[in-house]
């Protein structure tokens, strides 16, 4: 028996199911990659808005009717993204004039608001700007400070339908500040639990054998689910059913914590780079990068996080060895008895990023990221990482699959699983 | 009247009508983000395949039977990704069976490579993994060289059922060495036209402004398509009509070229740090960059290009001011003066790192990405970025909107901009 409680101040419903109608040839023809969903899903589903089915259309008028006649039927709640721009190509405003069979009012705040965004900017606003504030009558307008095109709330007596721009900036603004504040007040959800943690550098097959007796112990109503990207698995636990306890769905996260141990690296839904970043600058550990194969990508992983700077001096791509030699001390010897992927190599530049920047943490990477350049020997894939704390180093071998943009995260998270190695932390918060 | 010609082995046709299928509550939920479908989209319309429609679902055998049974009575080709780990919370295979009304067959062939692969790895090949070969009786194997899971191809009176793994480099694999060589040998399809420029740092208002005349004259069955990201705006043509001819579409295209001129900044679906690297490379002009706000951001997109290692010694992010002074030559009198995000730092930056790696081409970026740091006088945004070439030096300040990951991205586009601005070309090829 389901005992979700609700707390509904307009309607009294058993769930709300929402749907996203992303609109676009672009998406379609996979010239662009539609990440306004997956942000919309995340931001809805915490709190308590289930995304039960996604679709993509093109531009075109009829499909755009069709698939929003479509959604209202088994959807209370259909949010559109897509075609609002000042072009010809963007037809979702008339269509939706069509579909609530409505014409235009000129919207007075959306005309002040373009003068100040093109005043600010120094720029001229144009004939094609002012569009932008005819909006169907029968909509309410959702503010959009990011951007010119605002959103759109149309009501009918299936529900409610929400129309709002591609941009993703200008979707993060209007959901957050518009949107949500909106949906929150028509309808008040159970919570929804998801708890996940992440797991680097183990095969998902092995965990999954692992995690066999436990996922077989799981209560019904709960879930695990498995989500591998470059030698890292997410995994997430969910409550189902709502006649799952909070108290019994934190055991159960809590069983999985100590069935794993320190194997965990992270928890709350970060990743492994932000993760370190955070301990890093609550501890005031400063750190530096020296990288070959990886070009900068680790350090500026970990550079993402606000006020960084207190930790973090700045680092260097070394590519060519006479870099290495000249800026990280590496010896020329070395690298002609070992060669520049090697063991010894790769120790040089972490301890000599220390050195150079007189940070604590140093972390260097050296290997062969392809296409080409390997050999039977050292073939491509092969990869040295270094990593130096208060004067002790250990430097590990991997030996990566996949192309150079798999290669370098594959290298980033082996990394990120060697820095909490030699930090000797059980599992980042 | 259409003109389109049909060469078909096995059929004859007039449009296949392709839809895919994307499975995963991950991806309902937004912790992963879709690239597959895309991907696809983007291969698939290469050989005149064109994708239709896209839909997400979830993990439930209900949602999948019925997506599936949807999507043939509107589509010939239906193509799934996703539920086909190891792991428990994947039921694609076993719906699949249950869709096509069939029991399970042994795969001798997707064992021996399981056996390879784990052996190859030097891992114990597990029980769990063996689950990999059984496949549903009715389906074809389609082989997947990168991982475990292979992919299947079924055949029912209403069509070509696709089913694949969704890890992204299974999915390109699995499509480029099994299912395109069978898709292309079972229909033979016209050639579907696209073409696109890119321009940067001209905002797409402007750009539709100015292209007003161009577009009213555009012949009806070419459409233009406007694609704006991070300060970079994709047009892109297409012939939507195939009474149109090659000859006058490739017109067309030209024209646009014409209307826009040195504003187009590059071609081919490239982007600018695609263009930049690969022209660098071309005119063996070595390049390196001084960071500070991108945090070598702008080093890593440059040297994605396989080769780079001939014209790319390494870079160095200079975050700190003493970094910017003993790295680079930065005057201290200078910061005091101005401030590290100043006009004459940044210079000094660009100069000093051509003479550190001594490289032709120097870029440095100096800012203040946010979300705090910033004064009135130098609000977040802020941010001047220099370029030198053989001694020349430009330096130009901008003011970017957005969060951290934005301000990144715009920068970035704003350096290449002035890098194609310093190096005099026309159009990057």
């Amino acid at each position: 028996m389901h005992r979700w409680k609700y707390f509904c101040n307009t309607m009294v419903s058993t769930a709300i199911k929402t749907e996203i109608i992303t609109i676009g040839d672009e998406l379609l023809l996979g010239q662009t990659i539609d990440t306004n969903s997956a942000w919309i899903g995340k931001k809805l589903g915490e709190h308590g808005f289930t995304i039960n089915y996604k679709s993509t259309i093109s531009d075109k008028e009829s499909d755009i009717l069709s698939a929003i006649s479509l959604a209202q039927t088994r959807s209370e709640i259909v949010l559109i993204t897509g075609g609002l721009g000042p072009t010809k190509d963007d037809i979702t405003k008339h269509t939706l004039c069509k579909y609530f069979n409505c014409g235009y009012r000129t919207d007075e705040l959306v005309i002040r608001h373009l003068e100040a965004i093109f005043a600010q900017r120094g720029k001229q606003l144009l004939e094609t700007n002012l569009i932008q504030a005819e909006l169907p009558a029968v909509c309410e307008t959702l503010f959009n400070r990011a951007g010119t095109a605002p959103g759109m709330w149309f009501e009918n007596e299936q529900g409610i339908v929400v129309s709002m721009p591609g941009v993703p900036n200008e979707v993060y603004t209007i959901t957050e500040e518009s949107l949500l504040p909106r949906l929150t007040q028509k309808y008040s959800l159970p919570k929804v639990l998801h708890k996940s943690l992440v797991t680097v550098m183990i095969a998902e097959s092995l965990l999954s054998k692992r995690l066999e007796p436990y996922e077989s112990n799981l209560p019904k109503g709960i879930s695990l689910a498995y989500l591998p990207t470059f030698n890292t698995v997410k995994l997430r636990l969910t409550r189902t059913d709502a006649s799952i306890t909070e108290s019994l769905f934190d055991t159960s996260f809590n069983n999985l914590l100590q069935e794993l141990g320190s194997d965990v690296f992270c928890l709350n839904d970060q990743d492994p780079a932000q993760a370190i970043s955070k301990y890093l600058l609550s501890k005031g550990i400063t750190f530096s990068t020296a990288e070959s194969c990886t070009g900068g990508y680790i350090a500026n992983k970990l550079m993402q996080e606000p006020g960084i700077s207190a930790i973090f001096p700045g680092s260097l791509v070394a590519y060519a060895n006479e870099v290495k030699v000249r800026e990280l001390g590496v010896k020329e010897e070395d690298l002609i008895a070992n060669g520049a992927v090697s063991d010894s190599v790769a120790s040089a530049m972490a301890r000599g990023i220390c050195e150079k920047f007189n940070v604590k943490l140093g972390i260097s990477t050296t290997g062969i990221a392809g296409p080409s350049g390997g050999t039977d020997e050292k073939p491509v894939g092969l990869v040295f990482i270094g990593v130096c704390y208060n004067g002790e180093i250990i430097v590990k071998k991997h030996r990566m699959i996949g192309n150079r943009e798999q290669f370098t995260h594959r290298t980033a998270n082996a990394a990120f699983a060697l820095i909490k190695q030699i930090l000797q932390v059980e599992v980042l918060p």
